[in-house]
């Protein structure tokens, strides 16, 4: 054996050769985008599609005002629908206590609806449901959270039952825990529990998703601002293809919901995409010969 | 043995000894805090303190207009600025070149240096750097980030050289990558280098965290709403205890920068708490027994 | 400002300051140790302690045939029972559906349960149970996981009910996948579901030792090759102090057992100490006064 | 809208349908391996190969004294060459020191060698090394670890310079870190730098194999004990297909290496699968239709 190292890990020349083919392929996506404006699904990467390619338009992409399109394969993508549940936008939940306006939080109920019915009339892109909400004996709650809702609540927070309430706030099991009605998830959904505003560090979300193959997702949720934003930046972190609904979305806040949906968009894309539920539900049915598109 | 399991974890019943036993503690700290306006340092969970006690006021909590105060251990306390780097605040860096104005993101330079002449100034707070960017090899970086970041820059993205640029953007080692020269690291400080927008599963900043037995965070840097959110998001679910300067941050876009700060005050701090620069430096330097206290 | 950047981070002149500081600790610690044989509870580190201080002996560390001692704060201190489920060791389990014999891995009952015993008895050392299992829906089931155990198992593995068995092998909520009644948690006990062999990206395990503010581990469960090593071997990678008692621990096959224990030792601990019951029983009854002392 | 919720999720009823899918495709695979021995590569869940398929004969599996083939998509699959650097095989490193056998720990050199030129020579298989290190201020090392290699190391330990050594023990930049030339990298390989034994926490390893589209890693390097099972047994835990090739890697005690060995092999493979050099190496050479091929 005669070898020597020639270089060098990490430094300029050594690196070159994988940075090299790596933006020649960028450079092929990239004049690819400006003809197509559309962010294709990179089989190079991925393989062929499993399931059924459809594209989604998003907007203010790459700038504001400009449209886009992100191309799906239907089998690897999820339909993330987080921590729809009577604490945070049904009466006598987390939210109401704390004195928010739940309109504001419950608009994102009927687009998701419009979206569940859609993926769940004979399409394969997974649905998964998220719940925020920490174990009965609380281990799982950082101090100061708890701390900060008991002084929010004005001496009711996360373990407390608020007069005339459901059950203790934020604990998994409790009526107000669970998810509404309305978007209850049915048979053949996944639901993964969360103890934190994020779900990559507090959850299973992330086995879950690479136990699918996931490598696209359609987030919509409340709220907007807090895990909403928190799961999305995580899984951009990771890689993910991530698009937000965003009428499938609320906050109690309005300015900061409106300010949530641009943060997102800024750098053309920091975070990934914003489309909305009609989109969606049209790209969807078009991909799946649906006749009954609407607008 | 004749034992018998007479219950069942995670249910009711099994769980409400320690349940209780918690809320009991966070029912003495609220009315400690209705009495004190403080958040204490909490020494029946961290021990007693191993340097000096300071009290930060944090503004707008637990509602808007209210102001409270927060209790650090200055040995357990970490200042982190985040990603004040060429890229992100410098001309010809990588938001320089997305056409961004570099005035709103470079407004955090000043109150930060203040704070770092304070904090080097004998004090046994640490100081942690964040610097964002990619191995030259692009290894790190997510495909699709490097697509977008090469479609918002007009075909100069992350690991391309902008013209006249000062290297490849994003990529350790680079000019443009480094830390600013106004808060440039001095030995004693700890440089952490992060492939994501986050800090917790990108970076070493968890290891060095724990290994520093670090309880509280006081943060600065840029984005707003994107690198100082998303680490702060992240350390917030992990349970530090988490005060942004509010000056000591700037965003690509004013209206995004407001609404960062405001969504981290929502539900009594739903992040943490938010403070100044002044504040900070005099509640250390009061702790540290200076006369030069400023307003 | 007239700043120069004259140094450069994660180089060694830059770094030398921090690093020189930490040395000069490890040298007072190790001239400490050479006197004491002791490792210390790092005060400096940790602050002084909450509960009780005491002195467990190890084995073999730093060589084999050496003995030393370890000292912990109770307070700070948790104990861990890994995965001792029906599954594991007891009749109609998973480990007993493929074959292998029950004996070695329920060996580890009878040291556990004295342990319990004390600890249980008026300290305040914490105890956490885990458990692992897959959701029913098997979602966070990796899938050659699945099939390597339909495989082993001649077409009965995770998920399905073995001939005369008591539930779907590894299943959340099965009576096969719960903790055996002579181990069975009581009310003020911690426990843990786990999806894979480790806690620490597989469970909220991480969390709530953070929240209790734990900086000692003394681990038990089984099997010793498998589950309790994967465990430590995370909880040491994060820095936790960790001691496994070794007739609390059991594998499917001798050798591996053996094996197991002996590779903690190596390299004067590179995953932790070994200890046995005995040896942590005496010690936290010395720590609370207790004086029914045997051996 | 008349919606009612009639199940509940994580419940037996609520969670059969996605279940019993999935078994169903256990069962369909289990019937294959049956007629085959083989573990297929999955294309129902990562899609047709982007790259060629090859199989390769592991030992042991599912039964001791079975053999068995699994399949890999050579466009998807990692080698791991884990940690052959200096301080672990080299001379004057940190094993040496220690005073352990370097012939144990350097005969997986040989063997891994010949891999690498087989991989090197026109295969897609990318190729990780991996590095144990810490940042040169020690931020990134537990403080127990530190101790307790400056106490085996009789005051000689991580941070330290041994007497006639060739820099400080595990530092990153230092010659003894480095890999030793005879395994040096070359421009096109991937290689990570980690913190700890693993490297799913405590490095970037998990992003860049995701970014890499990754389904399937073949495991070599050192210690067999230590680094290379902590790594394989994260792999494992998170999905990953994993072989080790076994004259590939090597321990500082030759009892350890086996039983390592032989623990991986438990439960029809409850870490993954055994095979070796020769084995791999011909599997390679078969798919892109070399001549060459030896026994």
């Amino acid at each position: 054996m005669n070898r020597r190292k020639n270089t060098t890990p990490n430094k300029e020349d050594f690196c070159s050769a994988l940075r090299e083919e790596l933006l020649q392929r960028v450079e092929t996506d990239y004049e690819e985008f400006k003809r197509t404006h559309t962010f294709k699904f990179p089989t190079w990467l991925y393989g062929s599609p499993r399931g059924k390619l459809f594209k989604l338009e998003v907007e203010d992409c790459p700038r504001f005002g400009d449209r886009a399109f992100v191309e799906f394969d239907s089998a690897r993508t999820a339909f993330l629908s987080i921590d729809m549940q009577v604490d945070f936008c049904g009466p006598k939940g987390y939210v109401d206590v704390m004195g928010y306006d739940l309109g504001l939080t419950s608009a994102a109920i009927k687009p998701t609806i419009y979206v569940l019915e859609t993926l769940r009339n004979g399409t394969d892109i997974k649905v998964i449901h998220t719940r925020e909400g920490h174990l009965p004996d609380l281990s799982d709650a950082p101090y100061n959270k708890i701390l900060r809702s008991k002084i929010i609540g004005d001496g009711v927070g996360i373990g407390n039952i608020p007069e005339g309430g459901l059950g203790r706030l934020l604990i998994r099991g409790e009526k107000n825990w669970d998810i509404i009605d309305d978007l209850y998830p049915i048979p053949g959904e996944y639901v993964v529990d969360k103890a934190g505003k994020g779900a990559f560090s507090q959850s299973n979300l992330p086995l879950i998703l690479k136990n699918l193959a996931i490598t696209h997702l359609v987030i919509t949720g409340i709220t907007t601002d807090v895990c909403v934003h928190t799961v999305m930046r995580e899984a951009n972190d990771y890689g993910y293809w991530c698009t937000l609904l965003k009428d499938g979305t609320g906050a109690t806040d309005y300015g900061n919901y409106q300010a949530a949906i641009k943060q997102i968009k800024m750098q053309g894309g920091v975070f990934g995409w914003v489309s909305d539920s009609n989109k969606f539900v049209n790209a969807v049915k078009s991909a799946f010969n649906r006749s009954e598109i609407v607008d």
